[in-house]
């Protein structure tokens, strides 16, 4: 039979997230190409014990079936941490629980693109975004990210002449350059969406992940009614149960609440449930910390390992949190190469390459270090750094 | 500030779901028109202890990110029951794990509808796929569903004159009318689509609940290659979980893949791996028997008090599986009329209209027979009948 599939799969970049997965899942690959958290600081006996209760006490009720919106409790959670950690007073009822932060990609973009549509988005920019958005077929527009945050001159240049949809960006550890807007971008970010028709989609997947500790003040928290704003417990507690959050003004909202019970009703109320018993009893902060403490450490040795161990010309961003560093290969290289005979040798990274909606990312690589131990970084490095000085 | 959402967003239909599910946690509201399965059939001990053992044996990995196919010994235990229960060879590599067959509905709208795109459905139709399918603009062409199944002169005018991109059909206890096709008329679609471009949506939710225990041949098993056959644990094990699955042949599925990955990554591990223990120590055969019966006679039960209690002229169909019924009402009473009249006397039935693609439904409602037991049943039709009597 001659399937006739429609034009958006045609627009499908294709799929570097699902080969990493399976790279990743390979022992003898060292792999910093991947996105995944420690599995050292996922509370396996925390969890277990809320599921035990959940399932204990309210066990019936958790198995059912539920709003689309998600449970209120763990809607009022995010709503008070917000408060306390970043003064930001976004009630529970502008959130809404989600499969995890990438559903938020699939359906702002269904709500608000049709076939044509501009888009705005970081170059580089996170591909699990350029994957959700191009099967709706946008013109994307690109702007320059600095290590401070996005070229603004370029920002409003683009804002103003293509008025796209939404922008979307991260400003706390961007994926994949690991890099932070400053506070005086955030502010001249939030004054040309000011008077603009541009809505400021800002995923804050890592917002959580700051190795000294301070949190960052979101650009919502400056231009609150032309934000939409996404988080996830998947980098701080466990990315398997697949819960995140959007919050948005009213209206948008009601407009996602639709498109999210069209696309599977309700996100998983188990999940949803035991992850709101486990913060109420757990320390989230001190859990954080931890994690935080880590990363920046493992962080700080891949930074020392690039500058030590690989040629001159190699050169590195300095990621103040996160999980990833993006990488500049010396002159001459490229990344795809890199890639494949880094594979060869054991080590997976990811070339900049699919990072890029217009070209680009030749010269660049991505490296994961939030998912393995200081050994692992170390061993992993000095292949790399082999692979780079023969390819020389 | 003025939001420009996408033009799709102005073809959602008005939504019922949401606003039945509110009605249906009222308890003073007997509800009728959800679609909720019986909790009381729920095994919450049963599915604590797989979840301990996950945790106990495998947490770490449950709660890290996973592969979008989905969890394999999953996948493999479809296939199994597959071959099983109706000699259907379908390899654990054509199946994939969504949440909850809702999602189906989505990402099969998604890979194959460009805006203005021919679709057909039964009338009635499944509100849940209208309100998915209208976001990609489809046009839609509906076939008349008799007591047997559908028309199949109007399915072959309508797939020779409009050659929709996909038929989508539930022959098993259809939505909202509760009638299965006959085997006749299973073969009689197979063979109309047979040499047409038309892919027929098998959305199977509830063919594991036959009164009578006797399987049905899908007509997927009649022609597999131009077949999705999509399906459900939520009503035989737990809505709240959100596990569902696709089969499809392997082209489709790998466009399956790709939308699946972009809208969220992958479904909710944990509930995957729990839901893969549980099956495996349990009977499932026994408990869907034990769910059938009970559902059987929460059936007869109803329909025999819509015989017994209400005044002439008063119809109904007389489903053989399933959770639905369809009544219709004495001439001269407006569905919408009954709804409200209804929720005034404590009694809560689903308009027949969200239903139709080109209107219809003023004249039947539909009646949910599984969520509770015959004393509330009982109760309830007698509040229906005294609405429909005082309508009169």
């Amino acid at each position: 039979m001659q399937y006739r599939f429609a034009g958006r799969m045609h627009c499908a970049p294709p799929s570097f997230l699902g080969k990493l997965f399976a790279v990743s899942t390979d022992p003898r690959i060292i792999s910093f190409a991947g996105g995944l958290p420690s599995s050292a600081f996922i509370d396996v006996d925390g969890l277990a014990d809320a599921s035990r209760r959940v399932f204990e006490e309210e066990g019936r009720e958790a198995l059912q079936y539920a709003t689309t919106d998600g449970y209120l409790p763990l809607r009022e959670f995010i709503s008070r941490r917000y408060r306390q950690r970043l003064g930001l007073d976004i009630p529970p009822g502008e959130i809404q629980v989600v499969n995890g932060s990438q559903q938020c990609l699939d359906l702002v973009a269904k709500i608000f693109l049709d076939r044509g549509d501009p888009v705005a988005m970081e170059r580089p920019g996170y591909l699990g975004a350029i994957e959700a958005f191009s099967l709706y077929e946008p013109v994307f527009h690109d702007v320059a990210f600095e290590a401070d945050g996005p070229d603004i001159d370029e920002f409003r240049r683009v804002v103003r002449e293509f008025s796209p949809k939404f922008f979307y960006g991260i400003p706390n550890s961007q994926n994949p350059s690991g890099q932070t807007y400053s506070y005086e971008k955030r502010k001249a970010v939030a004054e040309v969406l000011e008077g603009s028709d541009t809505v400021f989609y800002e995923d804050d997947a890592f917002g959580e992940l700051f190795f000294d500790g301070r949190p960052r003040k979101p650009v919502k928290a400056l231009a609150s009614d032309c934000c939409i704003l996404s988080g996830s417990f998947s980098k701080v507690i466990a990315p398997g149960m697949r819960i995140g959050w959007i919050c948005a003004p009213g209206e948008v909202l009601a407009q996602f609440n639709c498109a999210k019970q069209a696309a599977d009703l309700h996100s998983n109320f188990l999940c949803q449930k035991v992850l709101s018993r486990y913060l109420g009893t757990h320390d989230l902060d001190a859990h954080v910390r931890r994690i935080s403490a880590a990363y920046g450490q493992n962080c700080r040795l891949m930074c020392d390992l690039l500058d030590d161990l690989f040629p001159p010309g190699m050169s590195h961003t300095e990621p103040e949190g996160g999980m990833f560093l993006l990488a500049t290969l010396p002159k001459g290289l490229d990344s795809m190469t890199v890639f494949e005979e880094g594979l060869k040798e054991g080590v997976a990274v990811l070339p900049g390459i699919p990072f890029y909606v217009s070209g680009g990312g030749k010269s660049t690589i991505r490296l994961n270090f939030s998912s393995m131990d200081g050994e692992r970084i170390r061993e992993g490095m000095d292949r790399l750094s082999r692979v780079v000085r023969t390819l020389l």
